[in-house]
Order: structure tokens, then sequence, then C-alpha cells
């Protein structure tokens, strides 16, 4: 089969074999995969990933030999894999594997191999070009499984790429006064045709005057996918009030430490979530994806589809198989 | 009347003219005072602070004219002063004076005033030497009532100066297993005497070694005083686990954001709390605060008290008008 095999800062298209199935297990042939922040960075050489990446996908089931009754659906996974001795939650399971990111060749591929336990299979209702956000839907909806939002809190999102837009429609669902910060009015008009009140910024330098200016707020997001980005949020959040932090920045980050004890601020860190309520959401209508796709391209042009993603700005690439 | 004054790092002692009160207010005569690292902050300068320090301190009600049923009373503080106007919590009203630190006279002096509203009268039960510990056993019992505490919870607190073994101490009452690590066999063996498990460690890097073999806690409480402090208390914390930060650093911190997110740690400020909670602890004698105390000053002996105060480890140090 073809694959994508990253190395070394390295991208080749490789012929490969097939995953071999051990037990539990289930081929998944790709229909299609999206190319996320977080593929940039494997891409870097920061988590020392040497494989097949991608690990937002939808697959259809060719072979599931301890489940046949799977086969021929259309799924997406949870992308954590604890060791079949854990009980708790696989997302925080010590030493799991994480497909396409830790020891677990990804869907960048004609096939890969998932756990069965892991499949979510996605009615009929819910298109593929839909389905593939599942994984990060899931993250953006992973804000509200954390913190009680109610309908009165003053809720912000700082940052307008995909993973800030998605939370910003995840948290529109619990929450009236949403409100967006992004430097891009072509991005921040996909949430606001949701519900969501957006407010487009020149610079960053912005950020500061805005949090005199406009008070603060209940819960604030940070998701600017910047390492600067946690210090404008602590700046916004008012006494006693909650942080969530989505930027995983591999850089060692400064805060203003005597702010968030003084102010009895929380900070809370946020990483993927339930692929299940993601889907469910999908189902219901929650959330249009639609408008953060920018392109698709065929599998023999991965190169430029990545090269396409890699663009300061850009929203969300996929891959047809 | 005598009074103790910061200004530009100087310590003088005055004469000056007794309080005026306003409407609402009590003047209030220093039974006994304590030094707070908080007091050895402002003498700093960090705070621009200049005036009459002191924050902790027990003392008697003389002139009440709004309120004269208070007359004669023994009581301690709340010390934050909000705004008559402000209808929210005054440990966080925008712009407050706080008692000693922030634009309102403290009591390293004969006499202080005090809005009536703040006072809380200490039952005769309770020791002037123990209700002089209101303050910060407040700020200690917060922590209990920021973080819902369950008896099945692994806790542990670092730090065993006099914060760390109040907060221990406070945390022992809501849970059985609360866990201090220090550097300090004498300091430890206050909170080993009450229940407290503790655990002596020699150097902060063998707090590294701990944190890998020991596992990991749901609960850590930061309170090292010491800006490294958060790091090692991230290390301890399990997956979804609550870092507490108590300390105030006035330099930016250095935090490792990725494993905050990764793990989805949360990290809640924590500064002051409930003095009247404080006071009903000491009345219902659940904690022995007797073993902080270091030594007792009379008011004349203020210079030595202070610079005893600021010597690396010491104890409370109380200051006797």
């Amino acid at each position: 089969m073809r694959a994508v095999y990253f190395k070394d800062r390295n991208i080749e298209l490789i012929e490969t074999e097939k995953p071999q199935l051990s037990e539990g297990e289930a081929l998944l042939k790709v229909i299609i995969a999206g190319i996320c922040n977080t593929d940039i960075e494997l891409h870097k050489g920061y988590y020392g990933f040497e494989g097949v990446p991608g690990h937002e996908f939808v697959a259809i089931v060719e072979e599931c030999p301890d489940n046949p009754e799977f086969i021929g659906k259309r799924v997406v996974a949870d992308i954590n894999i604890a060791d079949s001795s854990y009980s708790g939650d696989p997302r925080h399971a010590p030493g799991r594997n994480v497909i396409g990111i830790a020891n677990h060749d990804g869907a960048f591929a004609e096939y890969l191999k998932a756990p069965v336990s892991n499949l979510y299979v996605v009615e009929d209702s819910v298109a593929t070009q839909a389905a593939v956000f599942a994984e990060p839907l899931a993250a953006a909806l992973e804000v509200s499984q954390q913190i009680h939002i109610t309908a009165d809190m003053r809720v912000m999102v700082l940052g307008d790429g995909k993973l800030g837009i998605l939370t910003a429609l995840a948290l529109r669902i619990y929450n009236p006064n949403v409100l967006l910060i992004g430097k891009h009015a072509d991005k921040l008009a996909i949430a606001a045709d949701q519900g969501v009140a957006t407010y487009c910024i020149e610079s960053v330098e912005a950020l500061s005057e805005l949090a005199v200016k406009h008070g603060r707020y209940d819960l604030v997001v940070e998701a600017t996918g910047s390492e600067s980005g946690l210090a404008y949020a602590i700046d916004f959040v008012r006494p006693e009030g909650t942080v969530v932090a989505k930027t995983t920045s591999h850089k060692p980050t400064l805060i203003n430490l005597a702010k968030v004890v003084v102010d009895e601020i929380s900070i809370v860190g946020s990483r993927c979530g339930d692929i299940g309520l993601a889907l469910s959401t999908l189902e219901h209508g929650l959330i249009d994806v639609s408008g953060l796709i920018e392109a698709e391209y065929n599998f023999d042009q991965f190169l430029s589809a990545f090269e396409h993603a890699c663009r300061k700005g850009s929203k969300k690439i996929l891959v047809r198989m």
C-alpha cells in the first residue's frame, strides 16, 4: 500500500505492507484525512516521531475478524490506545500509543489499523467531509466537559485558527455570549455565521488595550497556537475566573504567577476529547464545519497538500485516498 | 501613638496621630501582631508600599461610634476593604484597600482602624497567640474552599514554611492522606505531630526523583515561596489533577505548558480566605498553631523582631504592643 512516512524532518511517499492485525483490531481503508497543526509539529521533529502520521480521518472497515458486524461501516476513531490491562481513561493512560502521533501508524496511508473498541460508526446523515472533523471537534468540545458552562457566563476564545473557531462554535452550544477574537476577518466570519460574536484585531498589542477596556471574562480559552497567548488570556479573565489552555507550546511559557495567585485564577489544560460526543454534535447539525475546509487534494499530491497546510493562516487541508 | 513606618526600604519607629474614624469604622488597640513574609516583600519595595504595615493582628475595640456593642471586644479582621458601593467579594474588589498592605495603615502600631463589617470577635476559649494566626490560617483554609477535597484523594503540600505547614494542617481536616514535603525536620515535626505525613528532602533536586518514584498526586499545593516551586508541583500531579499555587512571585514564572495541556492539569491560584472559618477552626481546636511561634518581641524591639523574621527559615515572629 502507499503511505506517507515522516523521518528526520523528511517526508517520503513510500510503498509498504498493509498493517498486520492483532487481537481486537480492525483494518481500516482510509477515505479521507485531515492535516492538523500537530502533523506540522511532528514534521519539525519536536516529538521525535518517525512513522506514518495522520490522526484525523474517516475510513471504511475492511477486515474485522473479532467483530465482523463492523465490516463495511464508515468509521472514525479515538486515537488514544491504552494497554489492555489499563482500566482508566485511555486519553491519559501512561505509555499510551496514539494513532499517527506516538508508536502507532496513522491515516496518511491507504490503510491503517485500530482497536475495534476505538471505533465510532458514522451515521449516514453525516458527510465524510464533516466526520473528518470529529477528532478536532472533540478537542474543542472537551472544554465544555471540563468546565461547568452556564448561559450567563461571559466567554471568550482567543485565536481564529481551526481549533479556535471550532472551540467558539462548540462553546456557542452552551452559551449565547461567546466572543471570538482573531486577526482574520474571513475566518471570524465562519464563526459569526453560526451565532458567535467576533472581534477582529489588527495587532497582538491591541489585545492589552481591549483587556483594559472590555472588562473581564468568566472563561477565556487560549487557542492562539502561540506561547505568548496565555499571558493575554490571563489579562482578560476576571478574578476567580478560568483560563483554558489549548496551545501545546514546546517552549517553556512565562506567566505572571502573582496575578494568577492574587486574582485566584484557574488555568486548565485541555487536550483531546470524546469522539462520540463530537459525532453526535455533527449528527444533530449543531455545528457546520464546512466553512473550515480550505482545499482537498488527492493522495498522490500529498506534498503539495502538506505545503499548503504549512502556510500561515490556512484553514483545513483534506487529503482524499 | 507609636507606629512602624515603611518608606523607600527604610523602617522607622515614628510618633503619629491616632487614626481618625469615618462612618462605620472602629478604633482598634493592637494587642499582638505577626510578621508575615508579605511584610518582608513590602519592605523590599516590590509593591511600592509606603505607610504602616501589619495585617496579622489581634486587637481590642476601643471606639466604635456606630456599633458601641463592639467596644471592649477582642477581635481579628478581614483585611480587604472594598468601596461601600461594591456588592461582591471584598477580597477581589477592584481598587480595594488592604489593611497594612495597600492604602490602609496596618497593625504595627498602637492603634489602627477598620470597618466594623470587617471585624470578627474572638471567643474567650481562643488564646490571643492563636487568634493572631487567623489571617494566615484563612489563607491556608482557602484551598479547601476552592477545591472539592475528598477523603480518598492523594494530597501533597510542597514547602515547610509557615504557610506550607498551615496548609497541610488545614487540608488534614478534610483528608487523611496529606503529605508535606520540606527541607527542615524540626518544622515538618509540627505538622507530623498533628497527623500529617511528612518527607524531608536534602535538596530541591531530590524532588524530581521523588516525583518519578512516588507516582502522581491528585492535588499538589505549591507553598515553597520560590518561583521554581510551580514546576516541581506540576511534576508531582497526576493527569487531570490540580495544582494550587500559593507563591506570589514578583518575577515571571516559567512553566511547561505542554505538560499542563497534554495532561489536562488545572493550576488554581489561591490567596487569602475566610477569617470567620479560620477563627471557627481555632475555636474547635482542629488545628494547634502554637508550634509555629518562634519568638515574641515587645514593640520597642520591632527592628530586632523584623530582622529575626527575615532570617531564612524562621517561624512566626510575634510583636506585642
